[in-house]
C-alpha cells in the first residue's frame, strides 16, 4: 500500500467530527473542507453544499455518455467518544496495534469511505480516467439520522441521477471474509407510559389500595412474547416474506453461528423464536424488544413507593414485508386491549424505518459480489442480511429510484460506536482493492 | 391554649434536624440539647444519652411504688426537604396559615411528641405532679431506621422497664376523628436482577438472538399476581390470619373508604386482590409491591439496546401471622421456578420487619381509647389498624416486654415526608389535651 494512504486516513480521523455536539461544529466543517481538497487532489471535482446541518460533500470526474453512473454514499462524521477512560489511546489520535487502527471513525465510516476515494485516486493516476460516471455522496450527519439528506436529494435529483449506489458501511461475517448485504431490518419505535396515582405514595400506606403503574407496565410488556419467545401481537407475522430455502441454506454454512454468537454478546445462551436458528432470528424474524424500562426508585437500596408512572421503551425490528405504520396500529390495539385495570395507558409513537430487500442475484449485485470475491482472494463470499436499520437505503430507492449494493468492510468486533472502534490495516487495503475492481465490474456487470 | 406552646413548638421546629444527613449532624445535637431544657423545665430529669449516631433523649419524673409506668416514645429528627423546590414556605420556618402549620417535621414528629411533653408541663404545673411514673424516650434517629435504638434498650432495659408504651406518629382516619391503632403491617424487601450478555447490545444487529433482561424481568414480575390481583406466590397466604368480622364491620362504617382514597391517591379507580374492600387490602391484607423497576435506556427518545442486566425492587407489605423469613424463602421459589429462559437471576433480600397486632379491647387499650374520645369529644372512635410497619413496636415488645398504644394525631393530607408537610393547631391542641387525660385513663384503667 503507498505509505501516504495511512497518513491520508490519519489525517481524516483527527478531525473531532462529533455531528451530535454542537462545540465540535467547527471540526465538522473542517474535515468537510479537508475531504473537498482531498477528493479535489485526486482529481474529481469535489463541491461542498450547505445545509440546515453540516454541509454535504460530492465530488465527480467528468461523466460520458453511454457508461454506468455509480453512486458511493458515506459519511464523515463520527459518532461521541464517551465514555473517554474507557478509550486505550486517545481516540482522535489513531494509532496502528498489531496491524489494527485504533480511533473513532475507524470503522465508521472514515476508514471505510477513504478507501473508496484512495481507490478512485489510484485508478486515475494508473488510467487517466474511470471506467464509470462516478458520483461520492459524503455526509456529514449520518449518525444524527441523516436530517438534511432527503430534502438534498430532493433538490439535487438531476445531478444525482445514477444507475446503483455503493456503500461500504456494514458489517463482515468475520475476517477475511467478503460480505455482501442484500437485506436490512426496518424498525419502528414507541414509548409506552402507565400512570396510576397522581403522586408517588406510601407503599406501606396505600399498598393494596390502587394498581401499582410498575407492575402494570411489567404485566403488559409481557403479553408482547409467548413462553417461546415469538411475539404475540395479533397479526404480527401477517406479511412477513418468509426466509427462502437457498437462504437458510447458505447462513448454516456461515463462519458465523451460535458459538461466535455466544462469544460476541457474552450470553450464557441464545434464545428467541422457535423454529429459526440465531442467524435466521437476526436477520430475516421480526422482534419485539425493550430498550428501556422503568419506574419507581432507581437508587442504591430501598425507598417504598408505588410510583405514579412507570414506562417501556419499545422497538420493533421489521422484516420485508412487513410495514412500520401497520405494527404500530397493530401493536397499539394489542396494548389497549392487554392493559391492566387501574391504570392509564398512554403510548407515543417514534421513528420508523422501512425494511430493505434486494436480489443479490441481479446483474448489478453479481458485479458487485465479483468485485468483493476479488478483494479478498480465496475466501468464500458470504451472501447476508443483516439485523439493523439503514434507513437512508429506502430514501436512496424512494428518491433517486434505485437499489443499493452494500458492501461492507466493518468486523464483527470493531466496536463501531463504542470505545476503541478499529479496523484493520488489511481492511482499508482491501477497500482501495474493492473500489478499483467494483467499478471495473459494474462499468462491465 | 397558652400562647406559649406554639412558640414552643415553633423554636422546637427550627432546628433543621435532619438525620440522615450528615451536614445536619450539629443541628440534631443541638435540637435534642434543646429537648433536654424544655423537659427539664416543665419539671421532669431529662438526661441526653450518645449513641454510635445521634442522641437520644429520656426524661422522668420521681417514680413511686404501685403506679403504673407509662413510657412515650417520639423522635426528633426529621426526614429531608428536597424537592425545597415545592415548599409553599421554607421548611423550616413554621407559619401558620388557615390554622394550620407549615414546616418539616410539624406532624411528624415534633408536633405529636411536644404535644406530650406540654401536656405533661400542664399536669405538672396544675397538680405538682403525675398520676403515673412516666418516663419520655425521644430518639434522633427514627427516620434512619432507628439504628442504636435496640442495644440503647437493651442495655437500659431496667431504668426503661415500664407498663406500656404510648406513641403518637400515626394516622387520624378523618379530621376530629380519635383513632386508635391496634395493627400494623410488617415488611420485608428483595432485589431482583436479571442478567443477559456481558454488554448493552445493538438492539438491530443482535435482537433476536439472545434474551432481553428487561423483557425478562417484566415477565418475572407479571407472575408474582393473578390477573386479579392476588399474590400468586405458593404459599403466600398461608399463614395469614383472617380479618375477623367485627373489624370488617367497623371499617365499613368509617368516613374513609373508596370515595377518599381516589381522592387521596389521585388514581382513577381502586384495585386490588378480590373479595376485600380497599380498607381491608391496605390494613388486613399483606400485598406484593415493585417499588422500583429499571433496565436499559432511561433518558428521553430512544436508544435501541438490549440491556446487559434489569431489575426489580420488591417489597412485600406482610399481616399478623406472616413471617419474613418464610415469605422472602418463598418468593424466591417463585422467582426461580418461574425464571424466563436465557437469563440469570440474582435476588437479594433486604430488610425486614415484623407485622404488629394488638388487642384494642385490653384494659390499656380501652383506657386509650377513652382518652381518645374526651379529646375529641363529640365524635365516634376509629378503631383501625395501618398498611405502614412500625418497627419499633416489635423491638419493644421483644426487648421490653411490653405493648404499645398507636395514639396518632396526623391527618390524612399532613404530607409527611413530603413538601409543605403540615399539622394543624387544633390538633395539636388535642394532643396536649389527650395526654393529660392519657394519663390519668391509664392509671385508672
Amino acid at each position: 500500500m503507498n505509505s501516504g494512504h495511512l497518513d491520508d486516513l490519519f489525517s481524516f480521523i483527527r478531525f473531532p467530527s462529533v455531528s451530535t455536539e454542537p462545540r465540535h461544529a467547527g471540526d465538522v466543517a473542517k474535515c468537510a473542507e479537508w475531504l473537498v481538497q482531498k477528493l479535489t487532489a485526486i482529481g474529481l471535482k469535489a463541491e461542498l453544499h450547505a445545509t440546515g446541518g453540516h454541509p454535504i460533500v460530492t465530488a465527480r470526474n467528468e461523466h460520458k455518455p453511454g457508461r454506468r453512473t455509480v453512486m458511493i454514499y458515506g459519511h464523515y462524521d463520527v459518532q461521541p467518544v464517551e465514555p473517554l477512560a474507557e478509550w486505550t489511546t486517545p481516540p482522535f489520535e489513531p494509532v496502528v496495534r498489531d496491524g489494527i487502527i485504533y480511533a473513532r471513525g475507524s470503522t465508521d465510516n472514515k476508514g471505510q469511505i477513504l478507501a473508496h476515494v484512495l481507490g478512485v485516486g489510484e485508478t486515475l493516476r494508473e488510467n487517466g480516467e474511470l471506467p464509470v460516471n462516478l458520483i461520492f455522496l459524503i455526509e456529514g450527519e449520518e449518525e444524527v439520522g441523516s436530517k438534511h439528506l432527503a430534502d438534498f436529494l430532493a433538490a439535487n435529483r438531476d445531478a444525482l441521477r445514477c444507475d446503483l449506489i455503493a456503500i461500504s458501511d456494514t458489517g463482515m461475517i468475520a475476517p477475511r471474509t467478503p460480505t455482501f448485504t442484500y437485506g436490512l431490518r426496518g424498525i419502528t419505535a414507541m414509548e409506552v407510559r402507565v400512570h396510576g396515582p397522581s403522586i408517588d405514595l406510601h407503599s406501606g400506606i396505600y399498598g393494596g389500595t390502587v394498581a401499582n403503574p410498575a407492575t402494570a407496565i411489567a404485566r403488559l410488556v409481557a403479553t408482547l412474547h409467548d413462553a417461546h419467545g415469538r411475539v404475540a401481537v395479533a397479526g404480527f407475522y401477517d406479511d412477513v416474506i418468509p426466509l427462502q430455502q437457498w437462504e437458510r441454506d447458505a447462513w448454516a454454512k456461515l463462519p458465523f453461528g451460535e458459538t461466535e454468537i455466544l462469544t460476541v454478546t457474552g450470553a450464557a445462551e441464545t434464545f428467541g423464536e422457535e423454529g429459526y436458528t440465531s442467524l435466521e432470528r437476526a436477520w430475516a424474524r421480526p422482534t419485539a424488544e425493550v430498550n428501556g424500562i422503568g419506574g419507581g426508585f432507581q437508587g442504591t437500596g430501598s425507598k417504598t413507593v408505588i410510583p405514579r408512572v412507570a414506562f417501556v421503551k419499545l422497538t420493533f425490528r421489521l422484516v420485508p414485508g412487513q410495514r412500520p405504520e401497520d405494527i404500530l396500529a397493530k401493536v397499539r390495539a394489542h396494548l389497549e386491549a392487554h392493559c391492566p385495570p387501574g391504570v392509564r395507558l398512554e403510548i407515543e409513537d417514534g421513528h420508523s424505518g422501512d425494511p430493505y430487500l434486494t436480489d443479490p442475484h441481479s446483474a448489478f449485485g453479481k458485479a458487485a459480489q465479483r468485485a468483493l470475491a476479488a478483494s479478498f482472494p480465496g475466501r468464500d463470499l458470504a451472501l447476508i442480511r443483516e439485523g439493523g436499520s439503514i434507513p437512508i437505503v429506502n430514501t436512496f430507492r424512494t428518491i433517486l429510484g434505485v437499489e443499493t449494493l452494500l458492501l461492507g468492510l466493518a468486523l464483527p468486533d470493531c466496536r463501531a460506536h463504542a470505545p476503541d472502534e478499529n479496523f484493520p490495516v488489511e481492511n482499508f487495503e482491501a477497500g482501495i482493492r474493492l473500489n478499483k475492481a467494483l467499478l471495473e465490474e459494474l462499468a462491465r456487470g
